[in-house]
């Protein structure tokens, strides 16, 4: 853990310049708009320790699978979102001699990330060797409003000299993934012209042919006066660049703006890139940078004033929770029905960009929430769009007649993980996609969607565990063997009671939608019946399991167990393991893990959070006091479930304890590996601690509830969520609990078990410390 | 499973030329002497299909390792023996046009591995697209007598034209290894020379300087007469060619005998190579190639007249175990004592070559029985060498206080293999290297080993099970989590019998040792003591983890269990399994393997076979009853355990089916993988299924003990073993079984329980009816 960043409510801050901490730096910093993102590399030459990264949503490549033994099954590739083109990068030589960063003096670095308005600013003074010293200020974003479109201003004043600036902008794909197998590069130009008013360099993919263009444009002025200097170009593979030299006197500021088009065959036709770029550049120089810059941050606030987390008298907390939501908006927008959320966004390497089952557990209540209903349509008809994939995996493991695994990890639909205990056996991840369909229609009533594209998925699902689940003649009754729970400190585990509850309760959901669907959508049921051959003596196996399934339980301690055999490790809880073991997955080799008891994220309790309301609050709360103490939490997903778990029980402590560790995770670097990238998916579950948590938010039958509980470090919270095609705004404080409705439908509202109708402007208003 | 090759007492023959059995071909046709090893790639060009591979013993590369998600305490490479220099190479050119068999008509292929004189012979006739015949003969070998020379005789008759053929002999570096990183090459020039009498080409190694240095000589002849012909040398990178234009009529045969030497740092120093090359290879182009024919044909009748296994009225059986006899030697010959045994020796790239368990689990008693006793007693040795390495082994996965885990894969004693659930959790290991100390002292009686060498490897593999065990409070017994048995279609499972009854044994045994030599060499055990910081407190909790062991058993089936839970499985025997689904392991998921009840190779019955003495007979029976079923005997070194099991429950029919599979596993290609390479370190074990199976041999307080059994096929059966200086020979047939003392002290033989001392040149013969 870190105490690096200053604490501001809107803004992250880094005073002075610590290259150890650079790469951890790059990933907080990091900007995007949905379609491109970019880690904070600097804009200068920097020959110190940096991870390069510039991203493209949906841009990736199916890199050679790398196992150390290959098992049948495993997939042909791992895909990832590759570093694309450098398009920020501007050479400084002063006097003939290059700025780099890391061969300077610095003073008085400052550097911010302004949450409010999406920019990233940085100012510093810089003394090269021989003595010159200059004052640079750069600001940069990826526009929000034109999604092509990144900017650049950098300004260069000469402090103690005159001589020549020479201002160097560039574009360069030939750039490297520092995860790609014995340094392979991925980019193959196609095309470049250094010597134009918009230079560009066009590239491809080495498989898969994604084309990419990055053209550039840029004015220099000096003490605010645009000049037109004659240019040296120049270039080489993949690179173009443009020189430009300018005499200055001591005290003389040169600026920059540099403007960026990067668009690929993602999104455009590729014979349309070169007409498509000028034009966007066209219309960013005559736009200016001021005014790009406008636009841009009018986006944010638009965005702030709908989906904002206030909580008064604690900067700690506030700042967190907004660095949550910024980097949350600024991955992913929802527009894009093909793209998805990666656990890192566009702020790393790691996890290549793939979608994991964090998006149905951990994003989609965030989206659902507070977006357009489209997105989280969007995001859960992903997975229908991908059902015949998910069959076909299944297929790929020796299962059949349409039952469906969906991959652990994908870019489309294919799996691309390749570890046997994770591919094959973190199975549960079916289970959370069948969640999600059901969490969605519950939020949004949208109970069409289940006809036309749940049940099929559903029916899927329910297959695969019906032929996943073996009788143990041994015990007379059903059994799943060889899996992996959402604790992957334990592989190759015999009745996970997570994994075997959710399997039954998919049975339960699939059986429910059946009759639904058949009685309210008779026709789309003959049609889904035909489609996938299903007939209704699945169902008996379905309940004979549910009647029958073994699920691991200790009398002694009245608890489910997390697996068969859990007690039988050493019962040590984690406040007792000495702090320089931690996080013990940096620490221990990878068996002694496996051996003890800790577990790296909700797992039992998981289940206790998405089944909540079929347990008891006194069930929840035995089996959180069983569990929480063995939980290392060094999933980034894991304090979030605890801290709505605490919230319900109301354990305001431990709650805060958890909470800051969520929404700080990155920031406070509780796990050490901030520098990899960002925790993006884990962003939302932060978000989800604050409304289901704090704010106690459920909805059941379509009634919005909400049990707030307030940190004693707290003043007042207040958010908005989207209901229905309501906006309800929840504030509480120490005093009361006002719900509005701002905009939109009446709303069947329920605080601390008060329920009414609120119309449009209207509020109820509770007590909050007769509740508390 | 595959009929191919035909049956014969002595040789391995295939008639006609299937491209698509050429790996399987190469594999079974490697010829060795020890020190290298040639795969059967032919001498002429061929554009087929085919896994070139020439191996020289230690010379190897610390590859990168390659895993998916890396664990911590994975190792940083994987040694691999690699793929030296093609020095068996003579390009040969009719008419101008290249001879490439792949791209020929070939009639009458012939091909044969002698197996009596340790040579390969190959004649065939072959038409080229241009229409000239030729018939072709070569004969090639590595020397058994002069180990650092390969040579090959090659005939080429002119059947249909006359005109011109070119030789042109060759060397090349400029190989690859097919598992290789993204097709990296290993070897880099040092040196060449292309133009001499004595071409050469010198490379080295691109990590660990292995330095190699191949040089070759020949005689070209004409229907007998040597030629004096002009060379036209030619070279590229790693590459020396000398070229000879011969005109020949129609009729006529030319010949070329091709000698190799190499040489490698590994045996020699560098400064040396030169003059010691030029002067093997003047040497054996003075002796020629018959005389150094006669001396390789004769080393090998030497070989067979001490360890022939004779086996009358079988062709089948007896042509497997010749082959298992004649790899193994080809394979080890003991001088060395840095080397050791790869599984699939020099015959293919898997496993790369190195050390693996096989060592001590199958290969140790036939090199107790059939070599010098130093070549054994260098084996187990090889480990104690490693001891510090293992240590330090155990201490990266968190162990300490010289506590020693053993790799699982090692080419000098560093951990080499990459799965977790194998590299940490396949621990019995450590028993299989202290069972050796305890096999070879028994079978020795060298007792002085034990003070010297073995008792500091005991405590150290003692101090790690006493660390790997841990206490379950909820069994209030003592458990062994997270393991892999041998059975590896098991992963990360609690309490797998062998292992733990295998620590238990080494805990038994350690401290035996311990009384021992505190005993009879107290000096020693001081040293030993202060060495290592022994304490005798420390065999308390040995003894109490003994008392207190959770050891699985089921009471209504009355058998141990393979692992607790192994019961829950579907218990469907193999003999259900439809045949299309076999091996599984090529057949189904990884997930579906680890599910199901099939055990891949003796898992708690490698238990029975290691420590058979401390049960009944009655038990053995019924867990080789219980537990065979379920075997698929998937890995090599399985049938050989159960041959042994079944011979001694007297199951005759049950013991010869899977005799014929271990000795005719790679012939017959039960696996579907010979063309990766031959079984080695199985082959061992099919020598332990006649002498252990057959013969029944067993050592017993320094008393050699026979029960014979002779399977209905065979009409009698004849081996030798060495056993302390005695050379003693079992002959049984369906009337009587003779064992002779041919030469060395009296020993104390039993056979059926009929004990006698039998002196020099005696025999004791025992009525076979009588008994069986």
């Amino acid at each position: 853990m870190i105490d690096y960043f200053l604490k501001d409510n809107w803004k992250i801050i880094e005073k002075g310049f610590d290259p150890r901490m650079n790469r951890a730096s790059e990933s907080v910093f990091s900007i995007g708009n949905g379609r491109m993102g970019q880690r904070a590399n600097f804009e200068e030459s920097y020959t110190g320790d940096s991870l390069q990264g510039s991203y493209l949503a949906g841009v990736y490549f199916p890199d050679k699978t790398r196992v150390g033994w290959w098992k049948n099954g495993y997939p042909e590739y791992f895909a990832k979102v590759i570093n694309s083109v450098n398009w920020i990068g501007i050479r400084i030589v002063i006097n003939g001699k290059e700025l780099d960063i890391n061969d300077c003096k610095i003073y008085d670095f400052y550097r911010e990330l302004d949450m409010k308005s999406g920019l990233l600013r940085r100012e510093c003074t810089m003394k090269l060797k021989s003595g010159e010293k200059v004052k640079i200020k750069s600001t940069r974003f990826c526009s929000m409003h034109r999604k092509d479109i990144g900017a650049v201003q950098y300004r260069i004043e000469a402090l103690n000299f005159s001589g020549e600036i020479s201002l160097i902008p560039y574009l360069d794909f030939d750039v490297i993934n520092e995860d790609s197998n014995y340094e392979e590069k991925f980019w193959q130009e196609t095309d470049k012209d250094s010597n134009s008013e918009f230079p560009y360099v066009e590239a491809k993919t080495k498989k898969l042919d994604f084309r990419v263009r990055a053209t550039m444009h840029y004015e220099i002025s000096k003490m605010g006066e645009r000049l037109q200097l004659s240019v040296l170009p120049s270039e080489r593979k993949k690179f173009i660049a443009q020189q430009s030299n300018i005499s200055v006197k001591e005290g003389e500021v040169v600026q920059i703006n540099k403007y960026a088009a990067i668009v690929s065959n993602f999104n455009y036709p590729d014979e349309d890139f070169k007409a498509l770029s000028e034009d966007l550049l066209k219309k960013a120089k005559s736009a200016g940078f001021e005014k790009l810059m406008e636009e841009h941050v009018s986006v944010w606030h638009g965005m702030w004033d709908k989906h904002d987390i206030q909580i008064d008298g604690d900067v700690a907390a506030q700042q967190g929770i907004r660095f949550n939501i910024f980097h949350l908006h600024q991955t992913y927008t929802g527009e894009d029905p093909r793209l998805n959320i990666g656990p890192k966004g566009f702020t790393g390497e790691k996890y290549g960009g793939s979608t994991y089952w964090d998006t149905e557990a951990y994003c989609l209540p965030f989206y659902l929430c507070s977006a357009d209903p489209e997105v989280a349509r969007n995001l859960v008809k992903y997975r229908y769009n991908h059902l015949q994939k998910a069959i076909e995996n299944a297929e790929k493991l020796g299962f059949s007649k349409g039952a469906a695994l969906y991959p652990m990890v994908t870019m489309n639909g294919e799996e691309c993980h390749n570890e046997w205990e994770i591919t094959f056996e973190e199975i549960h991840r079916n289970t959370a996609i069948a969640y999600a369909i059901f969490d969605y229609v519950r939020y949004t009533d949208d109970v069409e969607y289940l006809p036309k594209y749940g049940l099929e998925v559903l029916i899927a699902i329910s297959r695969f565990w019906s032929q996943r689940i073996t009788f143990s003649e041994h015990k007379k009754q059903y059994v799943m063997l060889g899996v992996t729970g959402p604790n992957e400190y334990e592989n190759n585990i015999n009745n996970n009671w997570y994994t075997n509850y959710g399997a039954l309760w998919c049975f339960r959901y699939t059986q429910e939608i059946i009759d639904l669907v058949k009685k309210d959508f008779p026709e789309h049921y003959k049609d889904i019946c035909k489609k996938t051959k299903f007939t209704e003596q699945e169902i008996e196996r379905w309940q004979d399991i549910q009647s029958n399934m073994y699920m691991p339980f200790d009398e002694s301690k009245n608890v489910f167990l997390q697996q068969e055999g859990f007690l039988d490790k050493e019962m040590i809880p984690t406040s007792e393991l000495p702090k320089e073991q931690r996080p013990i997955n940096q620490h221990w080799s990878w068996d002694r893990i496996l051996r003890s008891v800790y577990i790296k994220q909700a797992d039992t309790l998981q289940g206790f959070y998405f089944f909540e309301h079929e347990f008891t609050k006194e069930e929840l709360e035995r089996h959180f006091d069983f569990y929480e103490p063995y939980t290392v939490h060094e999933s980034s997903l894991s304090p979030c479930v605890h801290v709505i778990q605490a919230a319900t029980i109301n354990r305001p402590q431990k709650a805060y304890e958890l909470y800051l560790r969520t929404s700080r995770l990155d920031l406070d670097d509780y796990n050490n590996e901030v520098a990899e990238g960002l925790h993006i998916t884990s962003m939302a579950g932060t978000w989800m601690s604050v409304v289901k948590g704090f704010g106690g938010m459920r909805v059941e039958d379509g009634k919005l509830i909400f049990n707030p509980l307030l940190p004693d470090h707290w003043d007042s919270c207040k958010f908005n969520v989207f209901f229905r095609s309501a906006n309800i705004e929840i504030y509480f404080d120490k005093q009361k609990v006002v719900v509005k409705n701002l905009k939109g439908n009446a709303v069947s509202i329920s605080v601390y078990g008060e329920s009414t109708e609120v119309a449009e402007k209207q509020q109820l208003e509770v007590d909050y410390l007769k509740h508390r």
